[in-house]
């Protein structure tokens, strides 16, 4: 009935999904999303919510009150807010510290997951660059650099460097990651560009185009991968350099396209929905096991 | 670039309208202001809120919040509590008591404006209906029904009469509209059908199958004109037994249609908008006089 070019109307029927950030004219979630709810079938929409800081709580708990509104897609800066907006977390939130999808649970409750770190991966390793046995370097202990460490250890670098201004942010981050991956992690006051195989970009630097570049391109040996997390735009600053120098570049889109399969199973898209959930439907039937 | 027939994807740069009920599944608002956004290349999207009178306040708050929303329309049964979620009321909104739609202003302060009266008003008139000097029977005094009320009385009807089983609701509304329109109103415990030109059902009964009447259209005098707020069902069990006893019926979708022009002023839809509005415009140039 519908197709991906041309998305059902929004009607009174329509359920709702929202992407929280600040600023969040950029992000690409929604041109994902709204096309795949199409192609499913799925009478659903998912919106971009401009909250500020400040706000963030008051409009969290606003929105979790609304019975047709069925997850939460959170981006900068409030990842490591909405950890707290949840009543439970995953083991990946726990230890980065930081979420970027919520969901209502059977029994009302809000379940706060992060499948950047795992999306990033899988974006990585479609791109040809499989990071098992790597030594990378990682710029950002943040929500983001958080969860892209621990799904860098999860696939099996050898060793990951991190490096990030915010001294205790940094140290913290390292020792929760040392607890399960000991040996492997290291803090790094300058990143260690010339002897790593993979150097990703996990700062904000790069979204704004007057940014200083996180890291100097110049410093890494040529067939090194440079990653960026940043989405828009596609060609920062950072990518730019290190192409212009013959190193291999890896977008940021990558990381958001590896995670719709992950986003799919979490919210139960494109599987059978029942037909009586009406108004107050918390999702039945949608959970993923 | 987009038509009525196929609205433009949201995405990250979408403004965000919400129309909020308890249900909200049978709200006919987004079916008709979506293909309004698309035909004036508007890149908006009114979105159905399903929430509790528990959580109004908690919802309204958050969304208020949202940098990128920029009004919230308000069905049932929340047009009376909607009113003190506002900064600032319009006259109608302190003659009925009732709101169903808000504004951010440009100092950031929500006004709140009730076009469900002159939207049936406007309906009823464009269906060749005109009020002026007919003697009407209101059944509903709560935010529907005041606000058609009020709009009946500007329109110049000779006498109005309103029942509601909640006597104290019934006789404070009488004395508001009764300050402005003395000797016009008058509260019926059982309303005068047999002496009515019109006789408009305000109240909820029909939404649901099993409601009773919320009269009996067998007492009215023939010619006497039937007009109904509810909209889905188009065809309320009311309407239905009206129009098999050859009377006139008049459709609750009038009453929203009426009101559209109404919302584009007051929303500022269609006028040029400035091109740096951003993330945090609070509709700066949206303003209509």
């Amino acid at each position: 009935m519908t197709d991906a070019a041309h998305p059902a109307p929004v009607t009174g029927t329509t359920r709702l999904y929202a992407v929280l950030g600040d600023p969040v004219t950029q992000v690409q979630s929604p041109g994902l999303l709204n096309p795949l709810f199409a192609e499913l079938g799925i009478d659903a929409v998912l919106v971009p919510v401009h909250v500020r800081p400040v706000d963030l709580a008051d409009v969290v708990r606003g929105l979790q009150c609304v019975g047709n509104l069925d997850g939460l897609f959170v981006t900068v800066p409030h990842k490591t807010a909405a950890v707290r907006l949840a009543d439970r977390h995953s083991r990946t939130v726990e230890i980065t510290g930081s979420a970027n999808a919520l969901r209502r649970e059977a029994d009302g409750a809000w379940l706060a997951e992060n499948f950047d770190g795992s999306g990033f991966v899988a974006g990585l390793t479609g791109a040809g660059h499989d990071p098992a046995g790597r030594k990378v370097a990682l710029l950002g202990a943040g929500g983001a650099g958080s969860a892209v460490a621990a799904a860098l250890l999860t696939a099996g670098v050898d060793s990951l460097s991190i490096s990030d201004p915010d001294g205790p942010r940094l140290a913290a981050l390292v020792a929760r990651l040392t607890d399960h991956w000991p040996g492997r992690v290291h803090a790094a006051a300058e990143p260690p560009l010339h002897d790593s195989d993979i150097a990703v970009n996990a700062t904000p630097l790069g979204l704004r185009p007057d940014d200083p570049l996180p890291f100097s391109p110049r410093d890494l040996a040529p067939g090194c991968v440079v990653a960026d997390i940043i989405m828009k735009p596609r060609d920062t600053p950072l990518l730019r350099e290190a192409a212009a120098l013959g190193l291999r570049v890896h977008h940021g889109m990558h990381m958001l396209t590896g995670q719709v399969d992950s986003y799919r199973a979490f919210f139960g898209l494109g599987t059978p929905r029942t037909a009586d959930r009406g108004d107050r439907g918390p999702g039945a039937g949608r959970r993923v096991s």
